[in-house]
Order: structure tokens, then sequence, then C-alpha cells
């Protein structure tokens, strides 16, 4: 078998390559060094060794792995009875579009939580870090979830849009007999977020806003925003809809509801020939928010847990089923989600 | 097959774990979701999202991991010709033994160079991050070298001792007929460090060191250094013998030479059955080094080169080894060497 080594070493030079014929004997076919530009290098010194921030990262790391492990070791099934894990692990970065950086085009993501410490202490295959091979290939390595929902929900005859509530809501659209490809999926705006910022404590049912009254003219005004009116694929970030966004706008809680359920309608009108609309993500349990959604939609709307899903797990189950897809060697990113150049493995396998 | 899936998300409450029965159909066997302690919760925060330094890292990881598939491609062996990649990355953070950490005893280790961009710009199985397996089983994650020299130099007759002197010197001991439990492994003292901080520029042959005297008083001095007489295992780190000890002690580069000498020989002397020391690494190519290893060591005094391994290219040799005991799912560190509990297979499978 012919094999390739590949180091940096602390001094930081270059990287040595080695092609090796291993077998019955080990022999050496070619070694090199290929050294840095001198700008990396300075990049790669910058954050090694004994600053505290990389030691922060890398203690974290570790101790997820062992947080992560206990977790499942909590979570109330024999450990003998299961057979591979999946950790999506936790984000700490995420830049899914390519920015300039060192002279190159690089976009990134970063997730920890040991993956080689969860299969040890398990004794059970894991797999994990989801992300990066979607964006190798292109993609922005997110969203992941419409492979479930493709899994989960595509139906021969009716047209569905899988919903998820969390801070940001987002849409998979999934049309009749639809094949993977024809899979659609993009953030819709705000979900929870402004209304958790605004509703204390937390208004999980929604009665804050229920109480309240919707400012119109603001509404009108916030939903003038470009990014409801552009096509997707699109996605927005947390930091779009935080504090400032409150701030700025003097939005009120019963306001933020109606700007939720009125860019969610919006989206969803895109694709009139939806016939269910299936929500999961904290914001299912809000129960005027689901009120608001079924008076302003057309297609039936229903929950996850209709489908055996408890609307809050769903991103666990996703991370088993992208788990069990690399496990047998099939690929598990949607291009038309993430818009990679094509379908890949996701995820790295340490043996427990 | 039953699978776990674990996430933490970005609101940084808990590990979400589902436990899922997956077949034609996806069944949910349990879900739940297990908290964080607030001091947990609180490093997370401190290390995601938007913080520099973080971004810096995860950029990093993806742009080594596009020039480490570079310089494979500039190594001069055709792509198509490898069947398998093993790759270290850049170490940027070790701590082989445990520190206390949010209330818990944690050891560490960090390397960049993202597997999953080299797997998919060459189409070649990509298996990387061989230590973390190591430290999850209670090793140091290091060294790992000790399995390759004991796969090339072990011999059923002759005692031998693989010298690596690189900035730090080190040894791996393989008694004759050696079983790899038999294998004894640990750092000398200073390999190259101290003359490559004394000799400007870069005193490769030892000429500089030749020319000078050794000031025997200073060299006894510092050889009353408890380490040298310490049993191993046992390893030095990189900040003894950096820039403060040179100034420190005043040492000259003829008497840095010595040092190195005399405390490698210390070494070997502490194994009287050894009949050949393998000599590999930057301090393989110092002539007067080597010279004087030979006037004062018993064995007989070789390089790697004789057993077809350039002096240089080890450690990149290392990790195609290091890959192909993983792809064929066997352990390959050696618990003698690193204080692992039992062998374990290293690294994680990234698919081509």
């Amino acid at each position: 078998m012919r094999v390739a080594g590949l180091i940096s070493g602390t001094s930081v030079d270059g990287i040595d390559v080695a092609v090796v014929d291993i077998g019955d004997t080990i022999q050496v076919v070619a070694w090199k060094t290929v050294p840095y530009a001198p700008e990396v290098r300075k990049a790669i010194l910058s954050v090694s060794n004994t600053d505290t921030h990389t030691a922060t990262i890398a203690r974290l790391n570790f101790l997820l792995g062992e947080l992560f492990a206990d977790a499942l070791r909590k979570g109330g099934v024999p450990l003998e009875t299961i057979e591979l894990i999946g950790s999506h692990g936790q984000t700490i970065f995420h830049e899914g579009e390519p920015i300039e950086f060192l002279g190159h085009k690089v976009a990134s993501t970063l997730q920890i939580g040991e993956a080689a410490v969860i299969a040890e202490r398990t004794g059970i295959e894991t797999i994990a870090d989801f992300r990066p091979a979607d964006i190798a290939a292109g993609g922005k390595g997110a969203p992941l979830v419409p492979f479930l929902d493709y899994q989960l929900f595509r139906h021969p005859e009716l047209a569905r849009v899988a919903l998820n509530i969390g801070g940001i809501a987002n849409v998979t659209v999934i049309p009749a007999n639809a094949r993977p490809e024809d899979v659609i999926a993009f953030d819709t705006g705000p979900g929870n977020m402004v209304m958790d910022t605004l509703a204390t404590p937390f208004d999980r049912d929604g009665e804050c806003a229920r109480a309240g009254r919707v400012n119109e003219a603001l509404l009108e005004q916030l939903l003038a925003d470009p990014y409801y009116h552009r096509d997707p694929p699109k996605s927005c970030g947390r930091e779009q809809y935080g504090a400032e966004f409150v701030r700025n706008s003097g939005i009120d809680v019963a306001t933020a509801t109606g700007l939720t359920v009125r860019t969610i309608a919006r989206a969803i009108e895109r694709y009139p020939a939806t016939r269910e609309v299936i929500v999961s993500g904290g914001g299912a349990h809000n129960v005027y928010l689901m009120e608001r959604l079924r008076a302003v939609l057309n297609p039936r709307v229903t929950t996850s847990a209709e489908f055996g899903i408890d609307v809050d797990a769903k991103e666990a189950i996703l991370f088993a089923v992208l788990a069990y897809e690399t496990h047998h060697q099939r690929a598990s990113n949607l291009p038309s989600a993430t818009g990679a150049r094509k379908p890949v493995i996701l995820g790295k396998i340490s043996k427990g």
C-alpha cells in the first residue's frame, strides 16, 4: 500500500512530505519539505503553544469530550445497546463564506468536543466534525438539517415544508416526490431571538405577546428589509437580530412575534404547492406563535411530534442519522441546501 | 442499528442527546438535554464566534489543509498512486500531563490542518489527529515515534537504541527480540536547541563547536541537573533550553555540544546491552557532534539512512505508518512510551 505522511513540526519551517510503500517492509519512495510563506509561519506561531486562549480551546475540547460522554451515559439508554455515535460538538466559529486570509480565500468552521474521548469513554465508534467536508467541497457547511427533513418528511404526493423555529427560523422546502436535488432550504428571518430578548422571563407560551398589540407601522417598515425579498439560498446571522436590533428598532414583543410570523409566511408563500408545514424547535412550544402561524398560513400546520420527532430533539437526531450515513460510506450533505459542488461523505471516524 | 446523536447548540445551554434506531425508518428511543455547569458555559462563550483569536485558529486550520494538500502534490509522487494519507498537522498546543481545569483534571493537545480539505483536494482517504486517542486512554499523546522505531529497528539478537536529535534529543530503547511492551522511550535532554541558539549562522556541521573549547567546570555543574539522573519515562520541554537557559548559564557552543553528547551518552549507558545507536534528526548532519558521540559511546553509532530512512524524514514516515495501522484497525501507540493504559487505534478517518 502506498501511503503519504505529512507533518509540520514545532520549528514551523514547512510541511514534511514522505511517500512510503508499506507491506512486509517499509520502503521510502520520496520525501521533501515544502516551506511556509513567512506570513503563514507568523500566523501559526501567533496561535501556538503558550498562548492562553489556545490553551482554553484545547482544554475545553477535551473537557467537552468528557461531558458529551457523560451526557450520553445520562441519556437513559444502556451504552451496550448503542452501536454508533454521531457528535456535532460545539461550534465556536463558523464562516461559511470565504474571506481573504493570508493571500488565500478561506471559508472555515470550528467545532470542539473531542471525539477520541467520547469513543474511548464509551467504547463506541464515534463520528464527529460533520461540517468541514461540506466546506471543503465548496459548501457553506450549513444547513445540514435538510437531509434529515428530506428523509423524514418527503411524500410521494404532498409538498411539505419543515419549519424550524430556533433563534433564527429556517425552512426546508420538500416538493411532492422530490429528489434530493429538488430540496430548497434557507433562513426566513428571526425565530425566537427578538421575542426572547424582549420577553422576560422567557415567554415560552407567548402570553406576553398575546397581551400586547402589534405596531403595524413599524412591522411594515421592518418587512421592507431587502433580505425578506431576496431569492434563496440565503442565510442570516444571529448578530442581525441581537440586542442592537431591538434597541434601534424600538420593537415590542407583540410586534416581534408579528415579524417572525409574517416573514415565515412570506417565505412559505413562495411555494404555493405546499400542503403541510411541520414545525420544530423551541418556537413550536409558543402557543400564541403557533396560533398566529395557523391563522396566516394556507397549508395545514403541525409539529414534528406528529412524526415521532420531539420538537426539541431534531438536531441531536440529525447527527445520529448523519453518523449512520457516514458509517455506511454514503454522502449526506444536500448540495442544493449548502451550495457544495457535490454530495460528500461527512465527518471523521474515531474507533471505539 | 442503534445510534446516538449529540449536539450542543449555539445557545450553549447543555448537551442534547438523542438515541435513535435507524433502518428503513428512524425511531427515536430517547432524548434529553444535559445542562452545562455555569463555569463551563462561560468558558465556551469566551472562545466562541466573533473572537479574533478563535477566528485565526479556525481559518488557519482550513488554510493549512490546503497547504498540506499542495505540499503532497509537490512531493514528487503522482497522487493516483497514493492510496492513503496520514497527516499529523501542526501542533499548536500540547499538555500531556493533566491540569486542573474548571473543576476537572484535563490533559489536552491541539493539531490543526483540516483533514477534510486534504481528503477532498486529493480524493484520498486521510487519517489525522493521532494524539488525542492516546491522551483519552490516559497517555501523554507523545512520543509516537517509538512505534516506528520498533517496526524499523527491532532485531532478534541486537539491542538497539534509536536516537533522534532534534531541538530536544530523545531515545527509543529496543532490547534484543523485544516485545512492544519492552520498548522504553524518553528525552535525554537538549539536542540542537542550545547549539543552534549559540552558533550563528546555524552550525550544521559543528565547525564552530569544534573550534571552541569545552568549559569542563560549567559542564559538570550543568550535568548535576536532577533531570539527567531521574529514571524514565520523562520528557523535557523546549522552554527548558531556550534563550533564558543560554543567558543564565553563560554556556558557549563547544560546551553546549558537550552537554548534548554527555547527556545522550549517560542515557544510553543505562542500557549496557545496547549494540547499535541509530541516529536521525537534524543533529545527524552535525559532523562534529557525530564524531563526539562515536568517541564516547561503546555501541556502534550509525544513522537511519543505513536503513533507507533519510535522517530528516522519519517523522513524516511515522505518520504514513500510523495511518496504515489505523486503516487496518490496529492500535499503534506504545503504552510503555506514552503512559497510556492500553494500546488504542489512533487518529480520525476522513473519506476521500
